[in-house]
C-alpha cells in the first residue's frame, strides 16, 4: 500500500524540495497567487507545456525523470526566447499521492531547477489521469528577446547539438531499432533527461536573427521560424550532427535522417545568424563547452529544402508531429498501436 | 463523427475567439513563449489551477461553461490579490479535437476574457483525458497586494456576496437534494458560471487587511486567512449571506450551513478589515453593485468558532476538501458514489 498524503503535505514535500530563494520572489508559494517583482528595464516571457502519461514520456518513465522533463521543456522554451528563468508554477494531476513517487518526482525537478535558480511558486494538486503541466516565468532586457521572425536570407541555420538522440531512445524503447544495452540507456537518457540550452540562448541574445527549440521536430520546428520569418532554408542532411552513441546504432547517414529531421524532444536550440556574427559566436559558445553546428542557409524562396551531401534533393515526407491529425502515422510511432500508444513524441502543439 | 483539427487550426481558433489586444503584450500566441512588458512600479501575481472532468465539474457540464469557468476560477484568484488580469496561458488536454467542443468552449472562455480585458498569450494542447490548466498573470502597484497573512484582533471578517449556492447546485444535479427545475436551473449556474470578484478585489487594496477567495469552501479558507495571520475568528452561522434560491430551497439556516461552511466553488472574497474602515468600504462597493456582508470577527485566540445566533457554538465536522484524504467524505459528496465521482467540489489543494 503506498502511503497517503493530505494535499497541504504534498504542497509542502515539494516546495520543500525545491525550495530555491530569490529577492524577485515576494510572495512565492501559500497565497492565492504567488507575487513576484520585475526587475526595471525587463520583459517578462511565459511559456506553458503540460506532459500526459503515456502520451509525452513512455509509462514505465522514472518519476525522477518525470519531474526533470517537465520542467526542462518548459526552460527549453524560456532559452529559445534568450530570457533568465525565474520561477515556476506546477499544476499536477495524479492518480493517487504515493509518497515515494512524489519524493522522486521532486527530487528530479529540484535538482533542474535549482540549477537554473528557478524558485516555485505555485502549485495545483488535483486527482485525476496523471499529468504535469508547468508554467515558468523568464526575464530578458527590455526589447532583446529572440524571436522566430528575425530570419533573414543569407543568414546560416545552425543546432546547439546532436540531434535524433530522443527519437532514437524511443525507438529502443518501443523495440522498432535493436540496440544494446549501454546504447539504449544513453539513447533513453536523452528522451528522459534533456538539457535546456539556457545559457547559450542568453548568449544568443542581440546575435541570433531567430531561434526556436527543437521539440516537435526539427523540420516541424525550423518550418516555424520560416513562416514567421517569411522565408526558406536549404538544410544539408549529412551535416546534422549526430552523437556518438548514435552514430553506433545507424552509422548510415540517411537511416537515421528520419530520426532526426522528424523525430522530436532534443531540446537543443535550432537558430538563424548572420554569417559574419559566427566565428565570434563559436567562440562565445566554445567557452561554455557549447559546440553550435551549421546545417543549413536562409534563403528569400520560401519551403524548407533538404538536400544530401552532394546537393541532392531527399523527399521528406512528414515535417512534425500533430497531435490531432493522427491519421497520418509518425515516424517514430509503432505502426499498429494502440491509441493513444504506450509512448510518443513532441510536446503536442504549442502556441 | 465529429470534424477533426490539426493542432494549429485549434490554437487559431482559440485565438481568434479569445483576442484582446493589449499594449503590454508585446508577443502572443505564435513564438516559444509570451513576451509581456510590465508596467513600471508594478508587482506581478501568477496563478495556476486545473480542472479535470468529472472531478472539478459534472461531466454533463457544457464546455462553454467549462471555457467561462477555468478562467474564472484563476480570475478569482488574481481578484484574492487584489490584482488586475493582464493575460492567461492554456494547457488543454482533450480526447480528440472537436470543432464543435472547441468553439463552445472558447466562447465561454472567451467571454470572459473579454470582460476583464485578459489576453490570451500561450496555450498547449495535448491529447488524452480532459483536463484544462490555466495560468494568469496580473499587476498590482508595487506592495499593495492582498495578502492572507495581515488579519488582526478585532477586524471584521466579511463575504462578498452569497455562500453555498454553487454546492447547492451540484446536490441537486447529484439528486441529492430535491428542488424545482426553476432553482435547480439558478443555482446549477452558480456552479457552471462562477463570476470572479476582479473590481471588488481592486477596490479593496488598501483597505481589506486580508483577504482569499471562496474556492475550496468557506471554513477551509476562512481558515487558510487565519493560519496565516497567526489569529483566530468567531464566525456567525445565521449571519451567512443566502441567495433567494437558496433560501426557498433550503429555508432553515441549519438545513444551508453546511453547504454555506464547507461547499465550495463559490468564488466569492471572504475578507477581513478594521471596524473604522467598514462603512466607507460598503459606500464604494455599493458603487460597484456589491453589498459584503460582516459575518463575524477576528480575535486574537487561535481557532476558528462557529456560534448560531443566541452564540451558541456550532459543531463542524468538516472544514474542507481535500483531494487526497478520501477516506473522509466531503459533505456534498454523495455517499457510497464511486471513486472518482461523478462530480465533485472545489479546485484541489492550492499553494
Amino acid at each position: 500500500m503506498p502511503a497517503r498524503l493530505g494535499e497541504f503535505d504534498l504542497i509542502d514535500r515539494l516546495r520543500r524540495r525545491t525550495a530555491v530563494a530569490r529577492r524577485d520572489v515576494i510572495v512565492g508559494i501559500g497565497d492565492d497567487g504567488a507575487l513576484l517583482r520585475p526587475r526595471a528595464g525587463r520583459d517578462s516571457v511565459l511559456a506553458v507545456d503540460t506532459l500526459v502519461a503515456g502520451v509525452h514520456f513512455p509509462l514505465d518513465t522514472h518519476p525522477r525523470d518525470m519531474g526533470w522533463k517537465s520542467l526542462a521543456v518548459n526552460l527549453s522554451d524560456l532559452a529559445a526566447m534568450g530570457a533568465e528563468p525565474v520561477a515556476a508554477l506546477l499544476a499536477l494531476t495524479l492518480p493517487n499521492a504515493d509518497r515515494a513517487w512524489l519524493d522522486a518526482f521532486a527530487v528530479g525537478f529540484g535538482a533542474l531547477a535549482r540549477r537554473h535558480g528557478v524558485a516555485l511558486v505555485g502549485g495545483d494538486t488535483t486527482r485525476g489521469p496523471l499529468s504535469i503541466s508547468v508554467t515558468v516565468i523568464g526575464e530578458v532586457p527590455r526589447g532583446r528577446a529572440l524571436l522566430r521572425s528575425g530570419a533573414r536570407a543569407g543568414d546560416l541555420v545552425c543546432v546547439s547539438g546532436p540531434l535524433g538522440d530522443a527519437a532514437a531512445g524511443l525507438a529502443l524503447v518501443q523495440g522498432r531499432i535493436d540496440g544494446g544495452i549501454a546504447i539504449t540507456r544513453r539513447l533513453r537518457r536523452s528522451l528522459d533527461r534533456p538539457t535546456p540550452r539556457v545559457a547559450l540562448g542568453i548568449a544568443l541574445r542581440g546575435i541570433a536573427s531567430a531561434a526556436i527549440d527543437v521539440s516537435d521536430g526539427f523540420l516541424a520546428d525550423l518550418g516555424h521560424v520560416l513562416r514567421a520569418s517569411g522565408v526558406g532554408a536549404t538544410v544539408e542532411v549529412a551535416r546534422l550532427p549526430a552523437s556518438p552513441a548514435m552514430r553506433r546504432l545507424l552509422p548510415d547517414v540517411r537511416a537515421r535522417a528520419p530520426l532526426q529531421l522528424a523525430g522530436g524532444d532534443d531540446y537543443e536550440l535550432c537558430f538563424t545568424v548572420a554569417e559574419r556574427r559566427w566565428p565570434g559566436l563559436l567562440r562565445k559558445a566554445a567557452a561554455m563547452g557549447m559546440r553550435p553546428t551549421v546545417i543549413g542557409r536562409i534563403e528569400a524562396r520560401v519551403g524548407l529544402r533538404c538536400v544530401d551531401a552532394g546537393g541532392g534533393a531527399i523527399t521528406t515526407a512528414r515535417a512534425g508531429y500533430d497531435h490531432f491529425a493522427l491519421s497520418t502515422p509518425h515516424p517514430t510511432r509503432g505502426v499498429g498501436r494502440a491509441d493513444p500508444p504506450n509512448a510518443t513524441r513532441s510536446r503536442g502543439s504549442r502556441a
